[in-house]
């Protein structure tokens, strides 16, 4: 089990939470790889997760009936929230706010076919006061087995 | 106080933390802005911070007498370890081990000069199991004023 | 100070909250012991805190005046929720939900008399999305000297 | 996607770390589910996690070779560990030593076929000072997809 | 960088947090530091934030525009927070609420005057259940420089 | 249980922990209440519980045999812990040290008898890099029942 350096999962999820459309990352996803991207910006952690969940669903990167890979999906956003909030997976509640580009790949990293798919998500924006330009950037990234 | 697009302190970190020789991110900093960019790996959290530390100093990104920049670097690493750890900030004591490239920006990213310097610190490379291969994609990034 | 073996208060505490009407543990349990037990639903965590707290006062198991008995209480309660949501104590704001059964044990699991009453709080049940059936099973234990 | 009341993966598991030689739950297991049990005792709690990892690996229970099972364990054993220690998952660096039996159950807990195995770590026993009978019990549950 | 004994900011922040009208402590700032003193009593730890900001914003101790020094605050009222928390940064939510008076100082606690100004916020009063006198003694302390 | 305002467990061991030769806090103490103080510095956490828990058993402020008094003492050091790392308590792993004076305070703050006794046990001192000098101040209070 051997990580593939071309198909480095997390950071196609990271150039893709980073693309814009004036500074766009221009490569190619291995074969057969899906992925999805979206926009939120909320102080509502619950927000967060349900943008990310619903268009990961919508978009056919995981099934929509069934638990399995949804709960890879939200253990996948809740380590990708810890980078992103760093210490307490907490946002109006300490009184910050979060606006937040995200990623969603699917895909096997691995040399071996026998690892299977794995998911990776992707956050990266902006945490601050609910004040504009009261804010810096902030990432985090969550990968699991699916 | 707006992040400028083209001064984004946390992107330009995250994106020389990922550069290799084989797959390199070519852009220009802005002036007078200063960078280093290191690896170390290990299954010992203090480690990893004494590394970053060492080369911002040998490097001129902060100071290497007094305490305040100092100060600043340790909270920008800390936060970026919450990254890569996702909750608890441990390696070794819960058997797990790091492979990180890491970089080091300092510089100011907003529009205005009265916001001054700011410091970002980007850790991406693998965690996992103390065996080679069992291990995934991880990243993290801390940003303080300085 | 030793455990008695026959005085488990976790243990017992931990089938209390296990027991179902098809599925019961019969047990007896040290003279002069008290017990209560109880269901709790919520996205909310606070509801849980405060469900437990009342069956307690209400059975007796704890004082209704006084601090110092709640304070006892409390910890064990959050010792346990600690369990069942392992790493942040949030439910609805990370977007997931609980169904518990609860069980409150009081009595003295040592040897020695002068150890005196110590409380242990069980929680067993579910944890998941708020979709039916997206969930799995999670268990937490506080224990506490009261 | 429901829990089958007699596919209770974390009950059994629960069970199973409470069972001694003296006081044994006795019930029969779903067909094609796999199961080991142990015990480890420590102050560092790198050497619980390996404890585990062992025990299952030797016992087929997941396989040797390959990082995605690995990491499903990994996972649930760190799950399992939060609600032992409740916090901060330390044990010696806050100077506190566990004695645990542990047990590790895989198979599907749902009705559907499709929700594939799953894998379901206990841990039962005593946390505290590292002075003989200076401890209370602690139990922690951890359940992932496999 | 040697922290000047008669310039112990946190000390001093302590002093203040802790001062009554009954009970005052009295001793001289260094020159030219500022302080400000406030009370807050809320079950909603997004209350206590905006009630310190607020008030070392209206008094002058930090600039009212641009980021950098309400970034340099927020994090020693988060820091400070940890304290009075201990674990969790949740009032409400784990059924709790703090009465605290709050003291925020500036100045530059070291003998060498490039340190530049510090910021210490100091929190002392009570967390308990939202139960009148269901409560005992909480204090939190936060450095920065700013 | 009113929290009586001359009986102020906290403050008296804040106050107990800031004392110095030079700069000392002179009050009465109710009747009966035991205390203790002591130092201690160290990158080892479990360097500073030792020595808080060896100093309370020395002095007579706990009893030195049965676990009772000693569980809740722990409980209010690793609650003090708390405020003093803000967050993860660690010290060497993630490469900081303290400095701290402690002190240990026992009896009842309440108005009412029935409330018992309680310990507050207050760190204060200095937190940071392990250089001489790169270090601010840091509190931390933890008060239990015992």
């Amino acid at each position: 089990m051997v990580l593939a350096l071309e198909r480095r999962i997390g950071k196609y999820a990271v150039l893709l939470s980073m693309s814009t459309e004036k500074d766009e990352f221009i490569f190619t996803l291995p074969e057969h790889w899906g992925t999805c991207v979206g926009k939120v910006g909320s102080m509502d952690s619950q927000k967060v997760v349900a943008a990310i969940e619903t268009a990961a669903k919508r978009e056919g990167i995981i099934k929509s009936d069934g638990y399995r890979e949804t709960h890879a999906l939200y253990h996948a956003i809740m380590d990708a929230l810890s980078g992103v909030t760093r210490g307490q997976v907490q946002l109006g509640s300490v009184m910050r706010t979060v606006g937040l580009r995200f990623a969603v790949v699917r895909g096997n990293p691995y040399e071996e076919v026998e690892e299977g798919d794995w998911i990776a998500v992707a956050l990266y924006g902006t945490i601050g006061a609910p004040v504009r330009g009261s804010e810096h950037e902030t990432i985090g990234l969550g990968i699991n087995h699916i």
